[in-house]
This record gives C-alpha cells, structure tokens and sequence, in this order.
C-alpha cells in the first residue's frame, strides 16, 4: 500500500506539472468500473498526444509484459504516442519510448537508473523546452 | 444518488460503444484527487479525439455554464472536439456542439429531446458509420 499511495504522489505531481505547462492531462482510475486497457495517464497539447505508463521507486523498475501490450494497445486505438515516464528518488522524472526498454529472461520490461539517464528524455525535453 | 448512479450507468454503455467500434474511451474519475478541468469521457480513435459530456433522463438536460466553460478550456487544450452527449430515456444518444446548445435566461445551457432530435447526430452518424 505504502508503494502505492507513493505511485499515487508521483502521478499527481506528474499531472500538475503538464498542467502547469499548459497541457491538458488525464489521471485515469485506475481501479474503474469499466476495465478497459488504458495508461496512467493520457495528456494531450500543442498538437501531441501521450500515453504515459508511470513507475517510480530507488531502482530499477519492471513492467509486465501484459502491461506493456495493453499501453501499446490503447495508444494505436487512441492515436497517441505511447511512453513510459519513470521517477527515480531525488533524480526526478525521465521518458522513455517502449522500444528502449530491455526485456528480462523472464519476460518482464525493465528500467535502470543508468538506462534512463542515458536513454531517456527529461519532462523539458518531452515538452519541447527546458523547465 | 439514483441519478448519479444512473448517470454512470449510462456513461459505462457510451464506454462500451465506443469500445466495440475500435476507438479507443476513457472514462474519467469525476471525484478524482486532482481536480483539474476534465470532461466524463475522451475517446479516440481514427485520427479524432471526442471531448464529452455525458447527460441522461427524461427531460429536458440542464448544464451549468461553468461546466461548458470547463469543456471548452480542456477541448481547447487538449486538441479534442468539444461535444454534450445526451441519452434521453429509449431513445439513444445524441450528440451535439456546444454552440447548437440554447441558453436560458439564468445563465443554464439547455437541452431538450426535440432539439437534440432535431441537431444532434446519432452514434453511428458521429462515428461515421450506421450501426
């Protein structure tokens, strides 16, 4: 639960700052009363739409396999660009296309500290300028 | 509370009709924790998004004119086709502008069975195909 609520802290911070950018962002429910694939988050502006899956924590983050179809899912349906947006402890948010993720043994998405200073993109850089 | 519920009710099969036709819903939490301006339900799929607010009963549907302006704003900055999607009871949805919307004297956005009859497209028709 403590992981959770924490989830919960960082997608709201996230919301608020595309909001303050003046994009137009989506908090979707998770637990909703219609279980259809959808991400975390939906924002749209400025001509973009993005599909953001996000993740937060000290290291390395996993995602499943089936999470990462139903993102890809909903974003082809949708028309949206499909991202994951991981925030790691005290080095805030990075953005990372699924593409760049590496795939474990075991099937799962994973996301390094390291992969995602090198790979990714900051949340100005995402937007199109530096904040 | 029979409303509210009746409200979601019909929300979650508007949900589902868009779901079935390949587009891509979401349905947005209304008591959510980040307040910000945001419609029942953006969806899209084949190239558009759809901004609507969803409204349900037997009469004549009232909506506050803050409500509208808060459609507007997220439409606007999303990059979404703003729409009032109405379900009068046995007769389906319909959906409308805002703008084909009248206005009464206190300020409320009407609609009424003859009008949405008589403006407003059926699904299919907005979707683009007869179902």
């Amino acid at each position: 639960m403590a992981n959770k609520h924490k989830g919960s802290r960082t997608e709201r911070e996230l919301v608020h700052l595309f909001f303050d950018n003046n994009f137009a962002p989506l908090r979707i429910a998770g637990s909703g009363s219609t279980p259809l694939p959808a991400p975390d988050l939906v924002v749209g502006g400025f001509g973009k739409v993005f599909a953001i899956e996000c993740k937060s924590g000290k290291t390395t983050r996993y995602i499943k396999k089936e999470q990462m179809e139903e993102l890809l899912l909903f974003s082809t349906r949708f028309g949206a660009q499909p991202l994951i947006g991981v925030r790691f402890d005290r080095e805030g948010w990075f953005f990372l296309k699924p593409e760049q993720l590496d795939v474990t043994k075991s099937g799962f998405y994973s996301l390094s500290l390291e992969d995602a200073k090198e790979k990714g993109l900051s949340f100005g850089k995402l937007i199109g300028k530096e904040i």
